[in-house]
């Protein structure tokens, strides 16, 4: 059975949208058609809105889920009294907080997805640049000014990793692609051994490198099981000399290798 | 007075972050010194941030706040009896949820930032490669690939836009910057013209332009705010002549961009 989800919000929603998205996680095995609903800031919306749920219910003969961050009282009561399950986000802890704080809810809808602190912002968005100018090696010269620097064979998931890092974390990431040459040589250069403090490597198994390989360049020696065998191996002895913190992204996201490096550089706990 | 907030998950904690972090937007008066906490997925990790609560107490003089995502319970109560306000952000959501689906909870962390559906993570891997090699139009023959093409002055946000649209919703998004070309013969490349259809304008107010540019290239004809003016002035009157959609970036961050494009080009809602 399927069932349609909402995830509604006076803004951009991508609160809505995460827990949401986690909370549904628990229930893996169901089938849901997920509607993304941002910027329902008046009542209007909100009955447009409720339309659409009654034609869920209609399709799909079960309520839709809703998942909200409402903020406005009135509107979050259109959308209460649809054809729906409810589920109200902020309800339940910005009460107790406002106690804890000692002081009154702002009541303003999509302060955490705007801009509020330009400096933290710039910062964010000088990173994405630095991510995208210090992409593949381009300039190990500006290693130094990076926050993270990654380690990996061609197409083991340094690029995505790096932009992930700087939009989300706000780090200059750059990385470095281990190439023929640094396996001829079996070393890599002095610019990669300066920056080992901020450097982590990305490995990936064999087999599922050759499929991504073989993606790019179908049927080339680059995508062969043995150069993808000979590639991770020859990496995994220069990690093991360089002695970085080696990461596995064979069945990882760029999400939770992300999580990984910014605890390491962050708050070490263990 | 400063608070200190830890984001603490069994996982990745982005969603007690993401969560936690628009609780705090309505109380932005203050001052909250923020710490991330992901992997407390053992009960000695979970009596070590224990440790931390009070660290912080005693530094600030007040208990810190912790919003967390924990489904073991073992972990959970750990974290409840240190000196702490404790936030359980799943909790009063996973049971009614259960109920309504018929079905229990799978109570198994980090599912929601893991890759469950190969296809849909390998489609948002594919969507950053195609954003990064086909940034400032580097390849508009590719536009055709494109689900969303941007168009906007040098330095008006594009880029990182692109990559969120690429990164967070898995969009195929290309960018085509305006040039003097352009402005010269006052109009776009064919190809531009043929991807009308997903077309979006970034516009920004010129002050905010200069100040952008001036970082880039001090001092330069590029970055004065006359060019600025100019180059705003003649881009509008392309965008009118192409009848596409507008955003001011002015003020306006890259999640608030992008999901303005991503509401108009799913779901049409007014």
């Amino acid at each position: 059975m399927r069932r349609t989800v909402f995830y509604v919000s006076e803004s951009t929603g991508i609160t809505a949208e995460t827990m949401g998205h986690s909370l549904l996680s628990q229930f893996e095995a169901l089938d849901f058609q997920q509607v993304y609903m941002p910027h329902i800031n008046t009542e209007a919306r909100a009955h447009a809105l409720v339309q659409r749920m009654q034609e869920a219910f209609d399709r799909d003969g079960a309520r839709p889920i809703v998942f909200a961050t409402m903020l406005d009282d009135r509107i979050r009561q259109v959308l209460r009294d649809g054809n729906c399950f409810y589920m109200e986000l902020f309800e339940g802890f910005i009460e107790p907080l406002a106690v804890e704080l000692g002081m009154a809810p702002s009541r303003q809808s999509g302060r955490s997805h705007a801009i509020t602190k330009p400096s933290s912002y710039t910062k964010r968005i000088e990173a994405i640049n630095f991510a995208m100018s210090n992409d593949d090696g381009i300039r190990p010269d500006n290693f130094d000014h990076a926050d993270v620097v990654l380690i990996g064979v061609s197409r083991s998931g340094k690029t995505p990793t790096c932009l992930y890092l700087a939009m989300h974390y706000g780090l200059r990431s750059a990385n470095y692609p281990l190439t023929e040459e640094d396996f001829d040589r079996d070393d890599v250069p002095p610019e990669v051994w300066a920056s080992r403090r901020k450097l982590f490597a990305l490995t990936i198994d064999p087999q599922r490198l050759q499929l991504i390989r073989e993606e790019r360049r179908p049927g080339s020696d680059y995508a062969s099981l043995a150069r993808c065998q000979l590639d991770t191996k020859r990496a995994q002895a220069i990690y093991r000399r360089l002695d970085v913190p080696v990461l596995n992204t064979t069945s990882q996201s760029i999400e939770e290798i992300s999580s990984h490096i910014v605890k390491a550089i962050r708050n070490k706990i263990d």
